[in-house]
């Protein structure tokens, strides 16, 4: 019998329940490889009636979130909140911390948001944060921002990060339908939820290009500054080029010692640049160094057991291995044009 | 000042010397953010006398391999050997494991041939094992493969991950040249080492691909039951369809619970697949798994400074995180040609 590690879930949406499911598919792989066994000690609802996808007879549901942030059997806190609630995913991540549990997180929003409280806090309490799941999914973006390229200097940081508006994007551009059209089409199809208007005006790419550029950079741009470019009202016609194709793009460039340029928004990329092989739900993130050069990830931006997958890393993670964040400076980037950004 | 930790190298050519300048230019940065310093207690070569790219004067150069692997000052060992002398490469190494120092491997050679035992004895010494530049240069693959998919299943790893093959298939076909003057040219342009059958043949993508599976899927593939297809007797016009480009790849795919099919060699690859953007030296990885779906990776597979920067990565890594590499069993693959073989 390993050593009992009690988990502590914040939500338990679809992401929740695959995690859960995770956990209880792979109880002997992490007996035998890790010597440790995970206990799920109480789980947070909202609502406590509402069916759920998994069977949750011996797990104890509560809609008080001090049964997790304060229960001291609890070791690590999982948080699956979703993107409501932001101000109550924070105070009560915040609070684990200084409760001395660690975290993995997936909330995007809430993180590109509190994101430096929440790291800054995870220092000062010695606890270990990952939030692997909040930005490019399957990628493990931010595990390779957090251990490569030290002492090294990231240079470039650019991508796409949204799926919606590449379904949206493609559908305009191979079916020669409107954009209201393609993103009717998109909710029917699952890439999209009922609310995208932060993914179309490129909000959800600015918060994960945020996050990427605190471990990336080391440096905490304000958002106030960047205008994201939506991609609602673009003319695909007269955009699009011979060869190439127009996606939703974040772009971060260091140009000098204190200076960051930056751009979210519609591109087009010429037919020779591996993003064009973006599609569906996939993500591709490149990272350029002055050393290692450049770099490319690409995989599985959403789905419930994809994003449960890269938890349950992150879950293991936080019990194997030690990160302290390196200091974050705040900046006030610069920004450019779709027009005069070369990838 | 903060904790000293003694340092030994294993070689000193290109990649060695740029270890050696990476630590030095980052001194004040592994202070302030490890609250380490690395000092380099003593550097094991060949000829004390050959000219070095760096400045020697304060190192201590010694062509007796015990004032490394038995010297109690040093902690970690940074072994840059090349490929000739796998043997002693191997034995030194071995000893430093069992004198209980951490290991930064990149001779992928002695890697495929000893990497088992070493692996194990890592496990039985209680030290870490680390050697992401032997597979693919600055490509996180290594890592990624020992910290992700944890639980999940991976299927298939596939891709490009050598550098000559490359630049001779690609000079072939853009240039209408024959083999001998691609390779001719390969070597002229820094692509091709004097002796490059290796590469050509594909045993050193054989080489990779072992290294690869260990890591991935939990086995040891026996060499001696898969033949590489050398790309030195290809005809690149007849098998290269319209659209298609030639690359040396690997593919290794899990057929069953028991299975392993793997090709290593020649493949024409359809427009669409985003390895037909690997160029130059660069490399690609594919890697599939049941839960988390297809991830890929790409980066350069080889340069001094580059090797040398992930070299220094793997060195932070080994005094800030704990990995013990799982069971792995010995396996005799099916073969794949070619035709059947699709990506």
């Amino acid at each position: 019998m390993g050593k009992v590690i009690g988990i502590g879930f914040l939500g338990l949406g679809v992401v929740g329940s695959q995690v859960i499911s995770y956990i209880n598919e792979n109880r002997e792989y992490v007996k035998e490889v890790y010597g440790m066994e995970f206990s799920v000690k109480a789980v947070y609802v909202r609502d406590i009636n509402k069916k759920r996808n998994i069977d949750t007879s011996d797990v104890f549901l509560t809609t008080n979130i001090a049964d997790i942030v304060e229960n001291p059997e609890i070791q690590v806190c999982v948080e699956c909140m979703g993107g409501a609630g932001m101000e109550e995913t924070y105070k009560a991540v915040m609070k684990s911390i200084q409760n001395g549990k660690h975290i993995v997180m997936s909330s995007k929003k809430c993180l590109a948001t509190y994101g430096m409280k929440l790291m800054e806090a995870s220092n000062q309490y010695n606890i270990q944060l990952r939030f692997e799941a909040s930005v490019g999914g399957c990628i493990p973006i931010c595990r390779s921002l957090m251990q490569m390229s030290k002492g090294d200097e990231i240079r470039k940081i650019y991508g796409i990060v949204n799926a919606t508006s590449t379904y949206v994007l493609s559908a305009m551009e191979n079916h020669k339908i409107s954009f209201s059209e393609a993103l009717q089409q998109a909710k029917a199809k699952g890439f999209a939820e009922n609310n995208s208007s932060e993914d179309i005006m490129g909000i959800d790419t600015l918060n994960k290009m945020r996050i990427l550029l605190r471990l990336g950079m080391k440096v905490d741009v304000d958002c106030r500054y960047i205008e994201p470019v939506s991609i609602e009202n673009i003319d695909i016609e007269a955009t699009n080029q011979a060869g190439t194709i127009i996606r939703q793009i974040f772009y971060a460039e260091k140009t000098s010692a204190e200076d960051i340029c930056c751009f979210v928004g519609p591109k087009a990329l010429n037919s020779n640049h591996m993003l064009q092989s973006v599609s569906e739900n996939y993500n591709m993130i490149f990272v350029e160094s002055k050393h290692s050069g450049l770099r490319a990830y690409y995989g599985k931006g959403a789905g419930g057991r994809e994003t449960a997958s890269v938890m349950f890393d992150d879950l293991i993670d936080v019990l194997q291995n030690k990160y302290r964040f390196e200091d974050i400076e705040p900046i006030i980037c610069n920004c450019l044009t779709s027009e005069n950004l070369v990838l």
